[in-house]
């Protein structure tokens, strides 16, 4: 068994393969130049992890775990895109260098070179693993319109917000793990709990991210700090906030999400902190951190083997930035 | 065996069914809005007549032929956007009636149910229609990134303007009638011989489209006529012109090309027509028909079975617009 920093050093090397042809180089040096920002690549380890749950690490889970990195730069290229985002981690977005064109494009073929790894297992399973990547692909699109859906709807509720984020971000973790726990012939039982495990972890590392994109240290976050809250973005602080706040300071962030005031950002975050919405997101964090470990627990290996899950779940939710 | 008519009646009731989930509709109703539309379906009907060309049409040829079209309408969404188009088959386009954002992610999620209806065909021969379809698409993607970089160029050449059209409009049609001969087993050479036969088809059928954008009847052409002269494309006709006129034409070609003159449709059109640009198109339109044709023969099967895809590709290159 490995654990989660060797499957990731491992993945990394691995994945430092050409994945592209040469030419046109229009097209394809915007898809080098985006994967070669890098990037956590905690998606497709993940895959690698649920195939060494179950058995040696096959093969065709490393073709698969690069479909699902190259799957999700895809994802982010085009998300980039519709959220007219300057900078990932740290730089120019492919819209940005490239304009926008080319950017789809590259994100559209990009895609297509996934399905080219997906076509390089065995075909024994390979209609159950396009099944699993299928469905999880159209989930993150409707998860992404819904996004943008509710940032032009004055209220969301935490239903619909849970939802939507399930789509957007969780399905794909959940899925990655599935995916590699098929390939080594886990039960439909046991896929589920994986799926479920890796599902909850999602919606726990998404509850970290709007915290951090509110709270974080900008340096280290790689992204713009308040850009959810500038570009008016529900997130789970903010739908709490709206519950959680008295009705002056409700009427006061109301006003100032609509406004382009230059303090915007300070004076929302000194609401949120006024009504503790970030102690609030830390233990709601912990609960569906929790929630995913149980569905750890459940799955019939032995326990020994799920500890680098286990440490991989604590690692990413409890990661500093 | 039946008629290009008689498949395409059939598809066209086939392909009627829902291919999209209910929710989001803000999702999925741009893409019933763009299917509703309509179109020629001559890709799918491809797909089918290149099965039948090798025995009785197999359950399997309806699920690509599906495929083929969300394929080819998910390029169609994303190309419109690339282009800025305002209209398609006289409608507006997704990205006008929706929105940009809307518009690239339901091109994004049609492309994934293309792959959910590959998926639905036998795991005897998934891999290979899959290799088969993924080449297709990464060639498109290239053809549409080498299409844009050349309207950003001074000058292109027949061999570079052959070689983007090919990956962007003949290879798509090769692929069709591909896929369809697969699934009934047709030899490595006949699939060959029938790929090149629909690639050099698609040639003359974009002679054909570049002819009717200058010359067609824009009531029955569905798109702005003159629309390629406008956004400065290079299209056949302009490569050979800037070839085949004299030197001051050439000059006062070059010189509408970059004007932004209100004229500059009807004066360039002028040109083309003093050129004899129409005529030559027609005739080397003719030439890639006949070429097609000629592999179309040599495949091995008895001629009567050739007669549907024989007079379908007289019916499309000389249809009338």
């Amino acid at each position: 068994m490995h654990t989660f920093e060797e499957l990731s050093d491992q993945f990394a090397t691995h994945f430092r393969q050409e994945h592209f042809p040469a030419e046109p180089s229009s097209l394809y040096n915007p898809n080098r130049y985006f994967l070669g920002l890098g990037g956590k690549r905690i998606r497709p380890v993940l895959c690698l992890m649920g195939n060494e749950l179950f058995g040696e690490i096959h093969k065709d889970a490393w073709h698969v775990a690069n479909a699902i990195e190259l799957f999700h730069n895809f994802t982010l290229i085009h998300d980039d895109i519709m959220d007219a985002a300057p900078l990932r981690r740290g730089m120019p977005t492919v819209h940005e260098k490239y304009g926008q064109s080319t950017a789809l494009l590259a994100g559209d073929v990009m895609f297509v070179v996934a399905y080219d790894y997906l076509n390089k297992i065995s075909v024994s399973y390979l209609s159950a693993i396009i099944s699993i990547a299928n469905k999880m692909a159209k989930q993150v699109c409707e998860g992404q319109q819904l996004d943008m859906d509710f940032e032009k709807r004055d209220s969301v509720n935490f239903d619909e917000y849970i939802h939507m984020i399930n789509l957007k971000t969780s399905v794909l973790l959940g899925a990655s793990l599935k995916m590699g726990s098929v390939i080594n012939g886990a039960s439909e039982r046991d896929q589920h709990e994986l799926y479920e495990f890796g599902r909850k972890l999602g919606l726990a590392f998404q509850l970290q991210d709007d915290y951090l994109d509110a709270f974080g240290n900008p340096e280290k976050f790689g992204k713009q700090v308040g850009g959810d809250i500038k570009s008016n973005k529900k997130t789970f602080l903010l739908i709490h906030a709206l519950e959680a706040v008295s009705p002056s300071q409700k009427a006061k962030l109301n006003e100032l999400f609509f406004s382009n005031d230059e303090n915007k950002v300070s004076e929302v975050l000194t609401l949120f902190k006024e009504s503790k919405v970030d102690e609030w997101a830390m233990q709601l964090k912990e609960k569906y951190l929790q929630e995913s470990l149980t569905h750890l627990d459940s799955i019939s290996v032995q326990d020994e083997r799920k500890q680098s899950l286990r440490k991989l779940a604590h690692f990413l939710i409890e990661r500093e930035h």
